[in-house]
């Protein structure tokens, strides 16, 4: 069982000292990181943590890498080559290294110290799938090196989160179809979003519209928003604006106000719509990305089907050399 | 003189010891921050640096934000609102702040404890320019901080950039016509890079492209492009891809294999194509990112001419509240 495997993740790590967490993967998986380099500059005064692309942190290889670094890393099929080279060149930098996969006996997890494996997302509660593991990790590293009471409340609302998540996905499936139809010609579209919820911006126009969809899709911080792009939006804009309920929810609705003023083609996913049954406050941003990570994929999953374009065709991933 | 201002307030940072330097900004100041985020991962080893937009950094309100840190804000004016409040914030966090403007005695200024002004880019050589004084304090305080000889290194190179900038003007103008021809009529381009090359891609795309000339554009990390992004490239696809000279172009030469084979429509800034006369090999990713700032410049000022629409107009910024 996933959180079993994290407790003894956890365990191993019990008494050492971590100057530097890492959170290291590509695409989707390293989507998933963000949040947890976010929770930890939230809670964390002792740990330097840091968020890299696989390949990037090799070849940057950052100066403060060694010994007393935990490294995390993600790959769904525990196989993608940077992201296995990324834990290799760790270990040799004398780092703690922590795989996270969906399949067991990868390339990943050999090369690594410690492993946790994942399920998927369709057929897992979600403090089983990689998103549930990334927080109660950071939240038991952030409990052992700074003594910050978390760890027990986030296994606690990670499980309380699968209803809501069944229930946030009942209650935007209409506007997933307007979404769909609305948009299913559109040449390009904007994603809004701030603080750990820009990571399902990422995804959704990264992965989910221009990998699955050849649809041009730009993830937009909510901060940067009006420091330059919020100039490109017309009444015909096609935005899909995430508002969490994180700490930087201001952002997000800040963004709001102006989106409702200048588009017409508006989607606003607000976690707040859907009931919140027995979250604490302070866990209700790790609840309201697993509600956004799933209302993204309902979208994309909806727009296939009217665009009759599924979301598993490719021209180029895993087919060509690159 | 900005060389000496920088030089004053490095010498008030003499003794203290930092294990925080926060970069704070909006926008197109943002963006400059981030190679000084890069220099501070390859080189020190005991600071922990964070790129935060200020309006992030207030709402998220880093535990580790203390007396113990340094944070480092620019806005052009020195009025950013989001800005002088992060730097008001910082200081009753007990930090040290230090503000860049190219204005003396804005509000920034006033929230401040240290202040550098710098030149505008049009008129100052190259290490009076905002770049140059995030690379001087940068290369200052990792000196300090870890013992690591880079500030001589850094002024010499920056000194000696200008002319190479000049130059690497004179060599893309070709390139900036071609460009701005096929693509004046363009609904969206993308942008590629890695490393501190990235800002580039992130200034050109949301400030030149979308606030000034209200192109679609797409920022792209070359790392994470080939999982995800690479899919919506297609034979008309337009990609200016930058190649610098930092630790991580490898990534920046991948992307340029794949985008050679799939479009006809590439436009690659290879800083290798200029001559990089008495540039050390350390400081060749500085001097080229500060090539690709200014060639990524005259791209949008020619794009600007060929579309008649001036990198001057606005609908919203300043124009409306928001």
């Amino acid at each position: 069982m996933t959180e079993n495997q994290v407790r003894q993740v956890l365990s191993k790590l019990e008494g050492k000292t971590f100057t530097q967490v890492y959170f290291v993967a590509c695409g989707g998986s390293s989507a998933l990181m963000y949040p947890g380099k976010y929770l930890m500059d939230c809670y964390s005064s002792k740990i330097n943590s840091d968020y890299y692309n696989s390949n990037e942190f090799i070849y940057l290889s950052p100066a403060a890498l060694g010994p007393s670094s935990l490294v995390i890393l993600c790959s769904q099929e525990g196989k993608t080559p940077e992201t296995v080279e990324a834990a290799k060149f760790a270990k040799a930098h004398g780092a703690t290294v922590i795989a996270l996969a969906m399949r067991e006996g990868t390339p990943l997890q050999e090369a690594s110290d410690l492993f946790v494996q994942y399920g998927h997302y369709n057929t897992s509660p979600m403090i089983e799938t990689s998103y549930g593991v990334v927080f109660m990790l950071t939240a038991g590293i952030i409990e052992q090196q700074d003594g910050v009471n978390l760890f027990d409340g986030m296994v606690k609302s990670l499980t309380a989160a699968t209803p809501i998540v069944k229930q946030a996905i009942e209650h935007f499936r209409p506007m997933a179809n307007e979404f769909a139809n609305a948009c299913k010609d559109t040449k390009v579209l904007y994603s809004l979003a701030a603080g750990p919820d820009y990571s399902q911006s990422y995804v959704f126009c990264n992965c989910y519209m221009m990998e699955m969809q050849w649809i041009n899709a730009i993830p937009i911080h909510a901060g940067e928003f009006f420091h330059g792009p919020f100039e490109i939006i017309e009444e015909n804009s096609p935005v899909v604006l995430l508002m969490g309920q994180s700490r930087s929810r201001f952002l997000e609705e800040r963004a709001l106000t102006f989106c409702k003023r200048y588009t017409k083609k508006l989607f606003t996913i607000d976690t707040k719509e859907v009931e919140f049954t027995d979250i604490e406050e302070e866990f209700k941003g790790v609840v309201a990305l697993l509600v956004l990570n799933n209302v993204c994929r309902l979208f994309s999953q909806t727009i296939a089907i009217v665009r009759d374009h599924s979301l598993d065709i490719r021209r180029y991933m895993h087919l060509v050399e690159y």
